[in-house]
């Protein structure tokens, strides 16, 4: 497995960066400041950046899905930069939620320029996504459109799960599957389906993509569970055990809460604790989990959702090639570093 | 001037009530229940609330905005629920932004459920206003979603100026114009003619109703304005002079500040302490906003914005009726309770 990002996914930010420029710039002044510093467009001050912001999968896999049904790459870029903006106002408002003050190496929008403007510029986001795609093609502007405003609400509830599963001392794995599946499969489905429909593909194609792209999706945020654990800081760009940390009812600690195993027990114990955990705290929490089976689990789901994602995928009528690079793509979204 | 809520308004919270309960419906359990105690559906822990939640005038506005069209006002429902949605979104977020602890003369839905559920209960409003536009018939749905879109997007283009006039100390009477233009009159606004939009009106009613919209929605910010300063708390159902107490550059402090007489001078000094205001001082600060003639120019603001709105219905085509209700509902409006 490889950890280099793919060809496709450099050529993706290219072609769609400068559209997510140009939308940006429609914003008022003090939203669009926020807003491009998140980007990554400029730096706290304004200043243009050249430094690339996030991987930008989400877009690379949009202009994939138009080429997906035969379309040339650009007719893909709205769409993918709708997907982009969804992404980045969900990163906005879920960084307030969480209380995270880094990301991406950089200080997040929040700690800069205050909750108040982080909150607007999420919301600017959102709604530019929704212009980009309505503004678009009839009907298929429209379609592409009430995909994403699919996506965004399953995106909200997964979060409202994650924010009351904090309250709570039960989760079950099964509720926790269902947050992850709400939180991040919904958008890589729609990511990776939103190309084809706006292009106005048939929708055996389109329903095949989101199959593929919601089974990417869940090996991707049980990937991000596991880097939240036994990620490397210099490779995450966040802190160390961020998740342990945070006490977060990620899928790791959660298989491990409902093992029934006594390192699971234990796990439970560590983490009722009314404290902040110390650094030793935290080594012997992700010992435990380890020891109760919830990083083998992990590993095992991220697998199988691969594999059935590879399934989705050859199933699927499009170019070989196409086929080719969204294959890449998953396999470097689940690659391992830790 | 009547302070009565003029009737038309109860027949519509009647009619789009009910459309507005099953939308929020839609939303998965824990965000539902922010939105639907936000909304005045429900208490706090979840039980049926029987009181009456705002005003509603949007929504009120929206399905007379159909009838206007000739459509049966049933026809305006989705509509006038997209804008109710849209204005609790901001409202949510306003909130949280603003710091403000009560609404509605209730807790508000930050206070209650934590900074997190309250962000997410506004994004998920602000997209249930588009979704349920988009699944209207098309292309008037998609229509009426790209005036809500654009309306969204003033709306926070105006908060995000309102944020940063806080820090600033120069802010002109004509930014400030500007800002209550976009953070109030656009959705107004839109709320005049989304409903004739949604039901396939000419552009030529849609226009008319926007014009007249926008005028009633500027008349409506100069009175919040006034009532920030001296309404009394059991009308207005926030705490007596809240807005000189968060020192806010509401139209009537900008236009004393920036009056060029010694009370203007001498307001903005007292404005300029870093300590909270005593209650003394916020005496004071009214009377001074009162002697630089900040009062009466935001009352001729009013008065002149009112008669423009008047002079917009008058000019645009309609059933008679349905004009005595805008007019009643611009009165309404802008009755003086203070």
């Amino acid at each position: 497995m490889t950890a280099t990002i793919p060809a496709g996914v450099e050529t993706a930010r290219d072609l769609v960066g400068p559209a997510i420029a140009t939308a940006v710039d429609r914003l008022s002044p003090e939203v669009r400041m926020v807003a491009a510093y998140h980007l990554g467009l400029t730096d706290a001050d304004g200043r243009p950046e050249t430094r690339t912001a996030g991987k930008a999968l989400r877009p690379a896999l949009a202009v994939l899905s138009a080429r997906a049904a035969g379309a040339a790459p650009e007719r893909g870029v709205p769409a993918a930069a709708a997907v982009e903006f969804v992404h980045n106002f969900s990163l906005l408002h879920d960084d307030i939620m969480d209380g995270d003050t880094e990301r991406r190496h950089r200080p997040t929008a929040w700690t800069v320029y205050g909750i108040g403007a982080a909150i607007l510029a999420g919301d600017a986001l959102l709604m530019l996504g929704q212009d980009l795609l309505l503004e678009g093609p009839a009907p298929q502007g429209l379609w592409a459109s009430r995909c994403l405003a699919a996506a965004v609400q399953r995106l909200i509830a997964g979060q409202g799960s994650d924010l009351a599963f904090e309250r709570r001392d039960d989760v079950t794995l099964e509720e926790c599957k269902q947050m992850a599946g709400d939180k991040t499969a919904a958008l890589m489905a729609c990511a990776c389906s939103i190309g084809a429909i706006y292009v106005g593909a048939p929708a055996a194609l389109a329903m095949g993509l989101a199959g593929f792209g919601a089974h990417v999706g869940l090996a991707f945020q049980l990937t991000d569970d596991m880097l939240g654990i036994w990620g490397a800081p210099e490779v995450t760009g966040k802190p160390v055990m961020s998740d342990l940390r945070t006490r977060k009812k990620s899928l790791p600690v959660v298989a491990a809460l409902t093992s029934g195993t006594e390192a699971g027990r234990e796990l439970g114990e560590l983490l009722a604790k009314p404290e902040a955990l110390t650094e030793d705290e935290l080594a012997d929490g992700a010992r435990l989990i380890e020891a109760a089976g919830g990083r083998d689990w992990v590993e095992a789901e991220a697998d199988s959702a691969l594999a059935s994602a590879e399934k989705c995928l050859a199933e699927t009528e499009m170019p070989d090639d196409v086929r080719a690079e969204f294959a890449n793509i998953a396999e470097f979204i689940t690659a391992r570093q830790w």
